[in-house]
């Protein structure tokens, strides 16, 4: 039985946004987005894949097409395919995001 | 910007758990599974999609296969395709379930 408890998963990188693989298949693929304050996910598009991001700890900017808000824990964004977004910590706390890619390109 | 407040998006209903709908698309399906207590999902199986489970809130059973466990808040499960699997909320707390199953089966 495959369970994860997300919220010790969660690895940093002093140079970058870490990225955290959980599960993956064809169909989907499950991860963490850990930055630290300041860091950032570069804008950036799937084509042919649909996103969801969840906070799971810490606030952040996010940015989808033209549009930009901060999110924080409990918060859920829905990025169609083909959609640029990116994200900030703008924050002072570190920020992990669970994120789900359907279906996986990555494979 | 689909933004959505899971935790205030759980609905209960008296007879049996309630699907909350959040999001979808043909490569996903993002949703709310709120049981009250002794609430069942039954055993089932989906061809051709994986699905997973996070629980937002409460404890709850969950059978994989042959297998089951009691998980809680911040944990995650992965059922891969065809896999069967079932819920019940053994607490004495509601139990809240964000799932996503991918590709979506139901549109």
């Amino acid at each position: 039985m495959e369970v994860f408890s997300l919220d010790k998963m969660a690895r940093f990188r002093p140079e970058k946004m870490a990225k955290v693989d959980v599960v993956s298949s064809e169909r989907m693929i499950c991860g963490l987005n850990c930055f630290e304050p300041g860091q950032t996910q570069k804008v950036h598009a799937h084509a042919g894949a649909d996103k969801l991001y969840y906070v799971l700890e810490g606030r952040g900017e996010f940015a989808v097409d033209a549009e930009t808000r901060t999110l924080g824990r409990g918060e859920l964004l829905y990025v169609p395919e083909n959609v640029p977004h990116g994200v900030t910590n703008t924050g002072a706390e570190r920020l992990v995001v669970a994120i789900v890619i359907a279906p996986n390109l990555f494979k």
